[in-house]
């Protein structure tokens, strides 16, 4: 489905219209998932290339999760289901950036909060956003 | 500078005050480059801790070039500095997310443009946007 970029020039990565990601050793590339009209960065993860398929071809988002060796359809567990808007790739193409519906109750992140990213650095430390959970993970997860 | 993630619980990596990059065997962790404002994902680059800790400490944005293998100024070539508005981490802290102000003619791509997100999936083919180079590569990297 997708272009290898090794048979591809450089030019061809950068401008060209052949969808050719550059998975790493690993066999994966970074996905940045942003969410449709508030721009707001949720989460970044991976996806290896049966992710990607399956991302574009069902508009629901799959990363692979490298902790469980795993495809993971982001929702499966949680019902926080990322419906795909637009899909981007830069200019080598090592990374994505989904733009992404996130239905349920809007939580991106699985301690229940929107955006993974709920602390900023101040003076040397992390300090919490005061970002609410939408849910609790506990009752989510069963842990 | 930075805190061991390894010396952490679980729930102080998580929730806890203290920045502790979660460093991949490469000794990186993954940068995403969002501009302040306009909410754009500029770009996604990675960080060692040098380049992280040169970051905070100035005020501009350091990465580390994997193709170079070397620290690197953002801009210090090209002059397209990006200015650090505030910097967040994710919930496992293997990713900070940068809000920045894009100097310069306002580009962050090497490529002129303004994002390196400038194409987009449409029925299987690239589709670029359109976005404007604002500088000439050809003329700033001297190739």
């Amino acid at each position: 489905m997708f272009a290898d970029p090794s048979t591809l020039t450089h030019e061809q990565v950068e401008e060209g219209t052949a969808l050719a990601p550059r998975f790493d050793a690993h066999g994966l590339i970074t996905a940045v998932a942003q969410e449709a009209g508030s721009g707001r960065v949720l989460m970044v993860a991976h996806m290896n290339a049966e992710a990607l398929q399956r991302t574009i071809e069902t508009g629901e988002v799959h990363y692979y999760s490298r902790s469980r060796k795993a495809l993971w359809k982001k929702g499966e567990t949680s019902g926080e289901v990322q419906k795909l808007i637009a899909l981007a790739t830069d200019c080598d193409q090592d990374v994505v950036l989904l733009t992404v519906e996130q239905t349920g109750r809007g939580a991106a992140c699985h301690t229940g909060r929107k955006s993974c990213f709920y602390r900023v650095l101040k003076d040397g430390k992390l300090e919490n956003t005061g970002e609410p959970r939408l849910f609790d993970p506990a009752a989510v997860y069963h842990r």
